[in-house]
């Protein structure tokens, strides 16, 4: 039984966590941090937990907690992962960070983006940028994730094949993106009100959203080459669900077949990327509450371009799901234990 | 492995047997029927279910289906079950019938109120109100289940230990529930659109709706004489989830404790119905994509009277995992198997 | 041209208040108060006003305001009206409270439920309880308006001819209310996020909401003794309306058209109050945007009861709307002056 | 005063017009025309109308509408009002058609995006695509006006100053656009339903939607050239609104101001379109319920790309108070009579 300690259990992606791990065969939860709550129960803060978790929260003492646990979760701000983890720490136990802290290798480029000083550069090479499907290898030995956002994760596997096949002029890439409101955290925030984010549709941090370093860094590797994007994420009146609408220039003229070959070639034998039929387009209502992404593309002969688009839960496979995914391959676990939910609708 | 057909697997009721059913690890489904998609792969309707079902859905002959399957869930207007049903079907399969054909054992109340003639009404005697918590020892050996309402479930359980025990004044109860959406159905109705239930709120079948004879006869049984209740449901614009919020006067002043007392005399020993902490209110969230009920009061001492709460997913507890807890029951499996999905918030 | 100045305009009462009188031919606003953006012009922070409204937001200065101005508007947290207001302010300026502070009249009751030292009881008396529809006459020459709660103008016009009239017994009053959330208010709460408020119901304040005594207030004038009532509010995930059921038991047999006849004495001739034809239910879509009350009733014969509904917006005739149609009538002009609007569906 | 019918009174765009030209103080409506309503009360359609409109809805009878009224509104569905319009009819009366049939001057588009006979290609020439802020001089002689389609009234504003103004290369054009669910009409159609777009977005009409050609030839007017576009609408889970967000390649490299200057230049002295302040994005709450467009943009100097945006009320701006805006040029009266309500929010 992999004993497993969160740190920032109370926000979105925390208590996706707790529900995923509570409900997972080989793991269970020991320590539920959360500096807001505690000393309270964890079901008292979600009631949804009464009768199922008994525990109280606990604080954020990472040093304490790596003498406890096999893996520590982090689903906290920017820079707090990277201001607690040492090599002590790392030595003891297994590191799954949701934060942005260890996933763009360059420290300066994080550092403008982030606007904050990064505390441990020093680990920034060993961490593994946890996209189960792309780095799977890396994940296995890895004793450091740096599990990717919920932007980059939905973006990039919509996009990967058609730049890893070299069929798309990387420097043509629009990213249109549109998110539920869970995204956005649990914080105390006026914009965040129900009655702001109701009846209201607005794009946010254009051309400045900090997921671009971390897409044009994956599609580099890709592409074997430096790839800048436009990317402009939206907020949506939902709870949860990412849905990707990507837009790129075709290299050269290609049929339907050439290009459903290409996502083939990478996702048929992925269980949590699910190339869609002909036509089908990707709607977040058919993957909520479960760890698939869905994808698809259509090809535009009129201007030449091709239209990716990619859905997601962005608490599960944009969070918490591909946190456990990780788990489960660093574990030596079958990769989809746990996260074997069926996508919940209406 | 249990065999289990379903008649009406494309409502909403019918897609969250599936759903429930494909994740039950004892039991498979092996007949989609769905009278509108006969001939489509059920994915297609459903694309949550792509790569997960690859079956078409199939026509609603309950004779060829009493053959292959060892149970026959029927989700289907009023009417269609007491129509197919007769004692070579019963004598091959169980049925657990979601509809309302057999929970009144009144013919002449059910006609009445649903303004149709029943078809079968040799079988009501027979037939078992399956609200687990109370018959579960009738359930075990019935051949025909009458699976609740929705209203009728949450609305029973949240009032129940108040009626047995006598605490209140039967002919005093009122109910007012409010439900979600997908209550309503999968029917393409103009009152059902987006826009028209989107930012509103309403009380429908105001003094008429069908599901009040069938809480009354229950609160008839626990009272031990005739209980006459008003019930008046809400459209909401959420799509799942009931509350029930109901009120009747007590018989004597009673405390905190004592009211507890009753309540978890019945209650303190089921999985599926969480009593909260004091002052604790159940809300829909909380038990969303789960088979909990949870329930509370509180007493008035200015009033003399006592409101009773209850929060319930429709289409779980309400609907399809209490015809999964009923199977459970009546196959000796463990009760809450494939029912263990702690709710999913937010 | 009335001057007007408002303190707490930037709340979602406030900026109901600014739109409204901004469309109204005889007044205009002309002190935007807002403690918390002082110094911002007031489009910055609701964007619908850009290019109309280009004033800044100014502090809660009533001294300053009474020279300046003919009536002030107070849409603040309870207890800071009655901590301002003095013999001074109120000889030069008409004052229409929308906070609790002058609704009721017995200052150990408002102490109880509120909490807090009431700051000013000697204008209570004079104080006028602004529901137009029953003291239009006192509004007239009032110089302080108590402008009622959202939930007591719905309760109270829904049930007030039933009661007046005598037809249902006044201790069996049971008041269900569901409000959407801009009634919460403007506060950073977690509570009231998007993901927290979405996709769920819940009741609140269980037997000790503050509207509740002055709900009994009203009703108690109306039925000439005390009247103790059950009222129980519950949140509902849209952004406005309030829709009330009330339950009470009739004192007698009574037709359809007697219950019609009652309800007709009182709002034949009320352009606000809109009863709908025999079983028609309010909605509360069909009331959004404007001052209109929609109610009816039903009558159940076999428990002897009627259900009594209203529908409003709770930001127009709960609030904003109500509070400038006693300035109208205060200064003389068409009661619905600036209230014209058509309630905006979908 | 002048006398309207409307043909097509009852759908979301009907329902809109009613309203706005019930509170237009030189305009009334005398025709509701609903093929499936009549004899139906208009109000019992609509009640939020109830004690405001009394009429009967009528059948569409052209011929007879045209000796009653000055101006007659066509919100139906493509192809009616072609196969209606004759010359007798336009010799006696002003249509204003809301439907797409006039919209595109070359028919052969028309016929092969819309999949239908164009019935009356003779007046196609004559009509006046009644985008006002850009065809005003037109209108004002027009005897038939296409008034634009929701998505191509947003998009066209949104991007019109940059091609017009030569700033970008037409070539790179792709339009994001994202609507409410009214957009989508009044049908009984289960892909409408509550529970089917509630928590969900998806795209729809991937490269072959409608409202593309209607787009292009408007923006190919600007350009003095053939644009094609790439235009991707995405329904999403509001009621009203359209967010429109776009992208282009920059011709050359230019400054936050010299842009500015480019929208300035044409929507400076325009009443309806609102230029917002640096940084500030466009959000459909802030021009619900008006016929204002916001516009706003953003330069990315990495990729020399500019991201454009507006936000608008589908349903006035995109349907019903363009038409009204059209039928005030048409008959000499101030161009924002009874549009000039300020946005509600929340």
């Amino acid at each position: 039984m992999i004993k497993a300690g969160i740190i920032g259990s109370t926000g979105y992606a925390g208590v996706e966590l707790v529900r995923l791990l509570t409900q997972h065969k080989e793991a269970e939860v020991v320590w539920y941090g959360s500096r807001s709550y505690i000393d309270k129960k964890y079901y008292e803060v979600f009631q949804n937990m009464f009768q199922i978790v008994d525990d109280k929260c606990l604080d954020d003492n990472m040093d304490e907690l790596a003498k406890q646990v096999d893996v520590i979760f982090t689903a906290t701000p920017q820079g707090l992962c990277a201001s607690l983890v040492n090599e002590d720490i790392l030595s003891k136990v297994k590191i799954i960070d949701l934060s942005a802290d260890f996933r763009i290798k360059d420290v300066s480029v994080y550092e403008k983006w982030y606007g904050i000083e990064h505390k441990s550069p020093q680990f920034i090479d060993e961490a593994v940028y946890g996209l189960c499907e792309i780095n799977r290898d890396k994940v296995k030995n890895a004793r450091l994730i740096a599990n990717p956002g919920c932007y980059p994760t939905c973006s990039t596997l919509s996009i990967y094949p058609m730049v890893k096949e070299g069929l798309v002029d990387v420097s043509s890439i629009i990213i249109d993106a549109k998110s539920g409101t869970s995204g956005a955290g649990r914080g105390a925030k006026v914009n965040n009100l129900f009655c702001e984010v109701n009846e209201n549709i607005k794009a946010y941090g254009v051309a400045t959203h900090r997921h671009t370093p971390e897409i044009e860094e994956q599609l580099s590797y890709a592409a074997g080459e430096q790839v800048l994007i436009n990317f402009t994420p939206h907020l949506i009146p939902m709870q949860r669900g990412i849905l990707v609408t990507a837009y790129a220039n075709l290299k050269k003229k290609v049929s339907y077949e050439e290009v459903k070959a290409a996502y083939d070639k990478y996702y048929a034998n992925e269980k949590f990327v699910r190339v869609l039929d002909k036509d089908v387009v990707p709607e977040t209502r058919w993957v909520e509450g479960s760890n698939y992404v869905d994808v698809n593309f259509r090809i535009d002969e009129r201007t030449g371009r091709v239209i990716m688009m990619g859905a997601m839960d962005n608490l599960i496979k944009g969070a918490a799901g591909q946190a456990v995914q990780n788990m489960n391959i660093m574990f030596g676990l079958e990769e989809s234990m746990g996260l074997e939910q069926i996508p919940m609708f209406p």
